[in-house]
């Protein structure tokens, strides 16, 4: 077997037919990848989340993960935060002809270990081959589609409601730029890609009525999210920056760089809305688990600055938060 | 609104939310397009096909179709095989930056196009922008759910069984590769790609007992279809040379360019493995409906040449059909 990707890894022959069985099937999960043109599914339901995402992020390998368990949290978290359990997902490959087969299959053994992780299983998948110069080592694109044990968490955002969030803030995109740009004091920073499912299985279970919204904060960050929910409506979004969770060394660099935080993208975050009463049980309930150990309240929903996000900072003045013309960290996810 | 892709149309920003609802959303159905992280959907069974496919096409616009309505019927045809109806749809695209939005459009407006014909849904997507040089005017990958309002075609095959398929072979890859090569010559060549759920129906509804199996020859072709069932099996595939739909000019373009249809790619061609005595009725069956009007039984399941795909030639004699180590044309899905 050769040990680069080559053209006819890409075709109908038996080159792609070995790739695909000895090396995807067999690392992703023989067991449960079908090999017939679609894979037929039993459902628990007849509701379910479908979502899908492609992965082009450069280095395919940074501090906390690699575009294979990125693909596999990313879109199980995109699942989650709808409030659906995560089942299924599909795989499809984009391979850059001269991609060495060791970093195929690091990211591949990087998926099978999420996938495991997170409890969702790898069930069909394609492979396509570009050529050099058409591509950038690997893409993927990860589908996926979740049940619902209960009712999807979509209800009205009221004033009073408080802002939560599971942690630190900015790691993703802050680990993968220092990687990117090789910045040698950046040793501490790692991404925090990671499941959200069994964090927010946890919060339904225990506070079913008290959830208002929940996302995901990657692209953009948390700033673009509350953008998102204010916009156009007779609320606005308040943080308290004092009750921001970010590592000293995503301060730092970010710092360095020009960046906010707030705008940075994450992996393994979600912003959720909660009934403010409820809200302190809440973030104790999220701390069992975890991906949710550094879980805080970070702001409320406010009367005031309607269709704004802001923030309250240090020294007790409002910046508001808009939504950016274009994301300053390109192809982080 | 600027007129090529911009790297800030891949961002979380201002930029990508413009591209997203003016020109995605608008283009490929407001109406059924969710803008959540995950679409939700009520599906009328338990039982679901899953499938996922990334198209690399190049070029991207060629004689039949264009790379948008490939993805929306490669996927669909991908669930149909199954025996599954197609009905939703999920569209994950990656543009280099540079890309005309004008030729974006028109992909969009194929994608449209092909979904309302085919009945399907588009319900959920993604935008990733990568620079130049990382990508080639525009990747799609779309994923697809289909429901089982019968079982799964897929029954035991036995000798005897004939070989069906509805219609001219070769036409896909021929196209495109005279388009891609300027060859003056090849006025008369177009793409078959064509959405198969239809076609499908119409021979599960009349004959639900006397399909085997079913596979669009896409990749590889028709021989590597045939390849793929008899691989390790107790009986052979037949192919009959002068049963065998090729245009003229696919002919001669493909003897031109050394190559042997039965291995080039279709988009629209389903190989059916049928019990042999309904088989005429069948094919009367698969006239009716457009994408079939060319049907026609092109060989039989064998004792001979066990494991094997072969062809009896119009001098009579029986060449056979290996699988190729690699397609011979590159980047034609």
């Amino acid at each position: 077997m050769p040990d680069t990707v080559l053209p006819g890894h890409g075709s109908g022959g038996k080159l792609m037919n070995d790739l695909i069985h000895d090396t995807i099937r067999e690392t992703l999960g023989s067991e449960s990848i079908q090999l017939d043109d679609s894979a037929i599914l039993q459902l628990p339901g007849r509701q379910i989340a479908f979502t899908t995402d492609s992965y082009t992020i450069t280095p395919i390998e940074f501090p906390g993960g690699n575009i294979g368990s990125l693909a596999v949290n990313g879109t199980v978290n995109d699942l989650a935060v709808m409030g659906a359990a995560p089942l299924y997902l599909s795989c499809s490959i984009i391979l850059e002809e001269g991609l060495p087969l060791d970093e195929l299959k690091r990211v591949l053994q990087s998926m099978r270990a999420a996938a495991d992780y997170a409890g969702v299983s790898i069930v069909t998948g394609d492979t396509k081959v570009v050529p050099r110069g058409k591509g950038d080592k690997i893409y993927i694109n990860t589908a996926g589609i979740g049940v619902f044990n209960s009712p999807p968490q979509r209800h009205d955002i009221l004033p009073g409601d408080a802002i939560i969030i599971n942690g630190f803030i900015g790691d993703h995109g802050t680990a993968v730029m220092a990687e990117r740009n090789k910045l040698s004091f950046s040793k501490g920073l790692s991404s925090d890609c990671a499941p959200l499912n069994m964090l927010i299985r946890q919060v339904i279970q225990s506070y079913p009525e008290s959830i208002r919204f929940m996302r995901d904060a990657t692209r953009g960050g948390v700033a673009s999210v509350l953008n998102e929910i204010t916009k156009d409506r007779p609320f606005g979004a308040k943080l308290i920056e004092n009750s921001l969770p970010v590592h000293d060394e995503v301060r730092g660099v970010s710092e360095l760089l020009g960046i906010d935080p707030l705008y940075i993208a994450n992996e393994g975050k979600v912003v959720i809305i909660a009934d403010g009463k409820d809200a302190p049980a809440i973030v104790e309930e999220m701390k069992k688990v975890p991906e949710g150990k550094d879980s805080a309240i970070i702001g409320e929903i406010t009367d005031d600055y309607t269709g704004s996000a802001y923030i309250t900072t240090r020294v007790g003045g409002n910046r508001m938060l808009p939504l950016l013309i274009e994301e300053q960290l390109p192809r982080i996810c």
